[in-house]
């Protein structure tokens, strides 16, 4: 097994300027009030401002820069992407979903405010998340405002994010072979990964053949982010993670490292990125960001 | 107090044959499978096909037909707006929220399924919504689409129905006043009723001073609804309405009717749906079955 290296700087540096600079738009969108609503409101900031690496803006971001799409815009559908992203974890969260206390590091949102607050501001933040892209700030084509809707609405819903939210909780009782969990990952988090790589191509009218390109990258990225994830469950420090260790054992979940091993799983994720970057090569030296990227979600600790 | 009455039997038969037509088209429309993911659909499909009067969509449709729109567009239109409504009463239902057993006389989703997969079901349904108003079955031109896309997340987010249910939550323990009573129910329904009277005009591309009578139409309809609401609390039939008797009261929570009083409440719905017609007469005729219908409202028994 490799040991974890540190991210290469260049990349570290890229993806700590992104999260600044998405957290930025992320604050300048969320709404505020002085009326007696504001709880709401403030729950939406906690839930969404609290730090976090905003690696799917990071995607959308980079590959938006593949197509020379105007960074403003580009930054508006990376913080309605991640707006979707927060709402599924406040969500994941609450005690009849994964009852998780913490959320890096901080109480969760129904633990700092109550499940009621909680369930509300995911609803607001969903809703926020469409009303952003349905804005001509981000795009001033409206057929590709409602083409970024659409892409994002199926990515989040019963046949991408919440369809695999619901095989998550079926994966705690129900034994799951690795298709199963495949599959369960890819709709459950490949989904959104797969819009925040595509994004870029639809603001930046890409052809097939890239969009075919960047689809590839995003499906092959997203199941090696998720064998990673099970491997840091098992093995990563929570001081680092900001959770505690064997959650998903705890659970009584199938993961890929129950179902496979730990070895074997860290070799499936070293193919599948392998495999993620060849899909880049039509786009040269440009994607280098994006092969960086690949490795790092092979490489990181938390 | 006037004894309530049955409704106009060509606007009951207007409503009857809408409600038809706008479940058969929510049916189509809902996502179907055979994977393993099938109780979240399931769910989806109970929290929304189980009657209902659909009122709202019944809104969407006649306010269509003022500027000459397309059936089957206004049909998803309606479908979407429903689809949001659904969402609202399957989470205002979980214990956290109203913790309602049930729901027109059967369990509510999460009494039927379980909290997560309510909570998943809520959130998937929200995702529908936007993904029907995004294709272009709705309208051909993204512009509008866009535009139905925009009211609505703004109509149900934090400024919107998520605000008013915040401040709903805020009523069960702080005194308020009758103007904050009006401005929770004016985020809480009327946001999503008054999408529901402007929608035609933006299917139809109103001009601007029809689409300010039907905004004025919506407001005054959405707060009689609403006291009418509060008077069916404390009055109406169990047996009726589906739901038990007095459920605000017992939750302490101020309505119209505990702050007016029962007959000052009826007084001032009354006055309202007076108000809402006048809105109205620029339509002429054309608008007779949106005026029987504001009167209905107030006669409702359920």
């Amino acid at each position: 097994m490799p040991s974890p290296r540190e991210a290469d700087p260049d990349l570290q540096k890229a993806i700590d300027e992104n999260a600044a600079a998405v957290s930025k738009t992320m604050e300048h969108l969320l709404p505020q009030t002085d009326d007696a609503e504001k709880r709401l409101f403030n729950a939406m900031r906690y839930g969404t401002l609290g730090g976090g690496k905003r690696l799917r803006p990071f995607l959308v971001m980079q590959s938006a820069k593949l197509f020379n799409v105007d960074v403003s815009r580009a930054k508006r559908a990376a913080a309605a992407l991640e707006f979707i992203h927060c709402y599924s974890l406040i969500h994941d969260d609450l005690p009849a979903m994964d009852n998780a206390d913490t959320r890096r590091g901080q109480p969760s949102v129904h633990r700092k405010y109550d499940e009621a607050t909680a369930i509300l501001a995911g609803d607001a933040l969903q809703a926020l998340a469409f009303e952003i892209l349905s804005d001509n700030q981000t795009h001033e084509d409206p057929r590709i405002r409602c083409h970024l809707i659409s892409s994002l609405a199926k990515a989040a819903g019963g046949h991408g994010m919440c369809g695999g939210q619901m095989l998550d909780l079926i994966a705690e009782t129900e034994d799951f072979d690795v298709g199963s969990i495949s599959r369960l990952q890819r709709l459950k988090a490949g989904m959104l990964m797969a819009f925040a790589c595509e994004a870029g191509g639809i603001l930046g009218r890409a052809d097939e053949a890239h969009r075919k390109a960047l689809r590839g990258y995003a499906h092959d990225l997203g199941l090696a982010f998720q064998v990673t994830d099970d491997i840091l469950d098992v093995e990563a420090d929570p001081s680092e993670t900001g959770k505690p260790a064997n959650q998903d054992e705890a659970a009584g979940k199938a993961t890929f490292v129950s179902t496979l091993g730990k070895d074997q799983a860290r070799m499936r994720a070293e193919m599948l990125v392998a495999q993620a970057c060849r899909h880049l090569n039509v786009f040269g030296a440009r994607a280098d960001m994006l092969k960086k990227f690949a490795h790092y979600v092979l490489e990181r600790r938390a």
